[in-house]
């Protein structure tokens, strides 16, 4: 039992990547393997049939096996004794077959490869609904007016759609990346002890397997581990840009912004000793796993430097870890999606808060409206000193500036926060035209 | 189940790390607040003793509570709904005094810390024993003498005890900082919902309360995480010295070095291909964590700039990494230990090495000698010359040096290995003096 | 030049870990082993002197030392080979006594301390100051009444200066930490080509050198390296603890609330395109400085598993991030110096912030006053009832419960914030009587 | 001055990453800006020709600057002072445009986006110099027979060329990768003070100035950090390869394994006191890079939750840390081409070490020979029996197995490790055949 799965975890993933499902793709590559040797004749069918019906329906001692992973260093070894024990059970003939020409890290890669796939696939179909998602979030909110914020601090005001156009111009690129990546990393690793294959895996064996798997041939990547290391900077990444979303939401529901909330569930964000709060709980889970993730990566590019043949250590480094990626980004698309699918935006508190600075969130339009008459520097100096009036006597800036006999006609239009978008509709358009 | 908790973790620690051991920690927490109120007149001293009651023997629903931590954010909340409901059933007055003045962090936090007490008190008990081991293997191996390599060359003569003299050292040290960081980290956490305690828990609430936790008092570190920073670090570097000792034997394993092997065991260490090859099983295991656990530090340290009284994301991203630092330190440390019980030593290969560069090995100890008669300069020029001659014509250097002319007395003395020791023994001598 | 060091680094920390100032503590090294030497009879006095004068006055070409540095690999090669000239410049005979029985790494690794020494004693120093500024600031809030705010929500009041006893809390720490660990930080490297010292550099020459230096003796620690693991972890928990000031004032600036600010100066914050704006730059590099060093702090621990008698690679890859890591601190540690004496804090703003949950921030203040009627289950709901009223009517909560018939004798004493601080101003000086 | 720049960074690299030459690509910025405005009618084509005159001859003054970073925040700020007040030197009117409608981090983004531009393109060239190097390796080793290694062990017999092979094959997908992600990450960046960019700098100037600059256009990217985040990986995925190829080299250049060694080059590798050491100096800066670079794209994926449409902090820690990736990959990629252009291979030592089993190494293929007729199991354990004989009694495998009485023709046939050596030939041409 874990305490937190449910909360920084994905309760589809999971299954996805357990150690029974893990055993279970090893057990895929054996029957496979098996398989495509008997389809090139060096494992007569009818051994290779029993084989795959073994690996198909196996018949594990799960406890002793993990006893025996501890003391052969790997899964491999203690799964395929068992195997090879429940095959011989059948036939003693096909017994001699099992693991035929293969190693361990043969079975244990190709097994996380399978696991990467069947996850990728997931992951595609969430990234597909979350993009979903912040397209109608996009095209819902195009025009609400709300200040835009640098250092914290409003700036200049934007729409709530070019910020949610921003999360979803970052969202393709991730899963653009992810696309292009997959030729690399969904690849078979069946190489023999020392990656040089053997007459028991020869490329005819290699080329079936590969195709009954679903995966690309390779030359040995043993200890040649970028492609595991990409796929694990692209899912950290991702998690990044889901970090980026958790964060402007969180920051915009404080108390103080109150401008977007997370959708209510029953029993959801209360506190305990504050009944009124309406907690982030889902962005502080986001937040949370985007914390993790990119040290686990770290751990992946670390681990790269393999020695020889097989390393010793960073190989192994590699299980939990990548497996630890794959569940946090899962939690982070669930709970994004979620997230997204029931955000409530408060257009009116928007509205309140573009008037907080007494005008001065529109000082730059104003600015660059003067500029075209004094220059730059100039209406730069001049939009300062009316600012600092503003401030000084608690002010609003348009009326400072009426006082000041300035080259402006029509102030009000530059007051209107529609006035002040820039290109952000056009923004909006373009990024919503890809969809 | 997980496939590798054998592998990499310590079979005494899961336990108490699990969900239900944090679970139980947390209901200490309650029990013993409901009595430190009791034992201040705040609470009823029956209602406190029908809580402590129920903290004691629990009914949890573990699988709602599961469900309930992804929404509420932590496990404090549902676990005192569950809490009160069972004490209701006992007492409705009792139930009015659960958790009385506690925050969610108060919970969780003190638990923590009472599994880091717990795990502090193993820890220590198993570093006493590694380090007899280091101790014992200093003396046994004090003046067996062995290839000293510096950059993965050979370079001058030492002993296996003073090797095994610098990890023992280091352990101490490791040992020291665990100790002295105790009283900064073993600290209750009472404090209330944002820092300032209330009237439910007083000064002598808090008092009584460590008292019976066996803790220390604390000012709020709701959001001042520098204590778990430490031990994460603390358990960092302890990691990292048990990595350097598995480096070292794992290089010392190599089929052509061979000086040094990990202990047999039935099943252990064998290849699943290669049939005669005597895997450095345990040192792999131990590589692999040094690889996992520093960047998990650096997550530990990367939450530490939380917001405000409590933060949205980075207090939770600590729960699980500090708990996974434990983990592996753990199976780092009982591994270390296996494999340093069972270490087994070949001290004639050790000698059979220290002849493998032809002499090269004591070039220094003769540059040294004639430093006396040259000056450092050119003695060093004069034995970079006679190595060249060495390796161009393969050689013996002392042969080579003999026909050369130079104010060299007892050169036979210069190419003993137990002359070239330095102080080696009286370094060991001074480690094993503090023992 | 550098960009951004004025920006990240402290401009008196440069000096002190500039290549200049590294080597000048190699040659410091060398002179003091000659002197060392000579008292212990190695060395002829006169010979000693004319080594140490050069180290005092040396005469190197840096160009032609970068260069060779890339080809040795060290530092220490080519720093020896052109101090041996110099001094064979002045005498032939004591240029045989330069670096004798030294190497490399003993060289490298005790400049590296002696910088870390001198750093030790500014950052002691100067977190003095910071401890002043942090004293007198809790001095002068003690009593400030502000939103106390947990997942980035209002919460419960509390006063500024129960935050600033929190940060002056940790910090106090951290002073503590650094000092304990000096012990073990500041010691000599003086072991020999393999560890194990030579006739050159018997133990009286260790002592002797050590007193001169101001450290402690060691056994060797060349693939030790726990003690530099340490300090970089304790200057990584330092720069947390700031980065938390930093973010909670990044925050308390923000346009919504606007309760505290850095302090202006001429041409600081100043936005390019925002004339109104005043950006929290010093935080910002302070945040800045917070999201790196965790990771830099995490390569220290993966460098720590070094091969044999000297690493190759890891103990190279200590040098530039060991400086880095105190530059960036040392930034860290100005830059909150700075910000905490300019410190700017609105306690108007911070009254007026605790109105804008219309009385909800006084819930549970109300609902532990009603706790000790109905008991905290039933109180909470009925408070949570009230809450959920008062948001969908938007009245005051005061307003709400006054019409629900409560066991409640003075509502307005339970919505003034001087008596929902529960014991902040008790913890406060508790605080500062450690002063 | 930097002490080891020269050991961890590039010569050639240096200069394109330094102050120096990112003041000059954020003038290009302005310079661009200014003629894309003219040629879309904003900006008086000769107001333009002045401001990109001054851009191309600018007069800073460099300490001011570098002080005035320190206050704004940035460079862009005091930057745009200078060229303004250089332009108003020229002509009043000419400075009203200097920099118009553009905010600081478009400046700083695009000056960051040109240099990955040329720093990518001497990565390419560089790494098609990797690359013959390596296919020159892999031709001329294809059947230069050595031991495979796994877990530190000799294992089965390889050729050197299998193993340059899979350096090279990683290499390839590195470039791949490389190529794949310019299109995400050479983007302008031009979106004005909150990313909607204003009238100043509509589509039409966008497109123009992209079109100047050689970058792609895109939609604001000011707190979607995906882009960089990817390049660093990329680089990081890269550095691991190297890594990779060093720890190989490392290892086989040790004392005992002596198989292949770095190119001799004049004073490098030597040690100060052990005058016949050759030292894997340029191994061991890459290697320390290595450990280096994985923690670095950790800072930048942490870097990625940014704040609304600027971040305090997380963007500022991306400028150093970007650029030092890019020093230390570059400093990876020299060393690595320098250590692959030299490489000494010593054929006949590897003949030497494969005989250093007794026979072991032969193992695995007298195994899969013994298969054929026994089963794999029966056959694994007949062999593990033979091995464990040969090793008790230190005997040849070879004569154990012929007392044995195995059904085994041509035993010496299975010794020969050209016979042991799978499809490693066909697989080196297939990668060959990529060249």
């Amino acid at each position: 039992m874990s305490l937190y799965s449910g909360l920084f975890y994905s309760s589809e993933v999971e299954p996805m990547v357990s150690a029974e499902a893990m055993l279970g793709r090893m057990l895929a590559f054996e029957g496979a393997l098996a398989q495509a040797q008997a389809g090139c004749g060096l494992v007569p069918e009818p051994m290779a049939q029993i084989i795959a019906d073994c690996c198909a329906h196996p018949l594990l001692d799960l406890s002793k096996l993990q006893a025996e992973v501890a003391l052969g260093g790997n899964a491999a070894i203690p799964l395929v004794k068992q195997l090879t024990a429940q095959v011989r059970g059948q036939s003693e003939e096909a017994a001699r077959y099992v693991h035929l020409g293969a190693t361990s890290q043969d079975v244990v890669d190709t097994a996380t490869i399978l696991t990467i796939k069947a996850f990728s696939d997931w992951l595609n179909n969430r990234l597909a609904a979350v993009e979903e998602q912040l397209t109608r979030l996009t095209r819902t909110y195009r025009t609400t007016v709300m200040p835009g914020r640098t250092l914290l601090q409003q700036a200049k005001p934007i729409t709530f759609g070019l910020k949610t156009a921003g999360w979803l111009d970052a969202l393709r690129r991730s899963r653009q990346r992810l696309a292009e990546g997959q030729k690399r990393v969904l690849v078979l690793q069946l190489a023999g002890a020392v990656g040089s294959r053997n007459a028991s895996i020869p490329a005819g064996v290699h080329r079936a397997m590969a195709t009954r798997l679903g995966l690309s041939e390779s030359v040995s990547w043993h200890t040649q581990r970028d492609n595991l290391a990409e796929f694990g900077a692209t899912l950290g990444i991702l998690t990044g840009s889901f970090g980026k979303i958790a964060r402007d939401i969180a920051l915009l529901m404080q108390t103080e912004v109150a401008e977007v909330f997370e959708g209510k569930a029953e029993g959801k964000g209360g506190s305990s000793t504050m009944p009124h709060k309406r907690n982030p709980v889902t962005c502080t889970a986001i937040l949370a796993n985007a914390n993790r993730v990119p040290q686990l990566v770290a751990t992946l590019l670390a681990a790269m430097p393999q020695e020889h043949e097989r390393s010793a250590g960073l190989w192994h480094s590699e299980w939990d870890v990548l497996t630890e990626i794959m569940q946090l980004t899962a939690g982070v698309v669930d709970k994004g999606l979620d997230l997204l699918t029931n955000l409530e935006v408060d257009p009116d508190r928007m509205r309140y808060n573009l008037e907080q600075t007494n005008g001065l969130i529109y000082a730059e339009t104003v600015s660059l409206a003067l500029a075209a008459h004094l220059g730059k520097a100039e209406a730069h100096a001049r939009v300062e000193e009316a600012s600092r009036v503003a401030v000084a006597e608690k002010r609003h800036l348009k009326a400072v500036l009426e006082g000041m006999n300035l080259p402006l006609t029509n102030l009000d239009a530059l007051f209107d926060p529609m006035n002040s978008l820039g290109e952000a509709l056009a923004l909006i358009d373009s990024v919503l035209a890809r969809s």
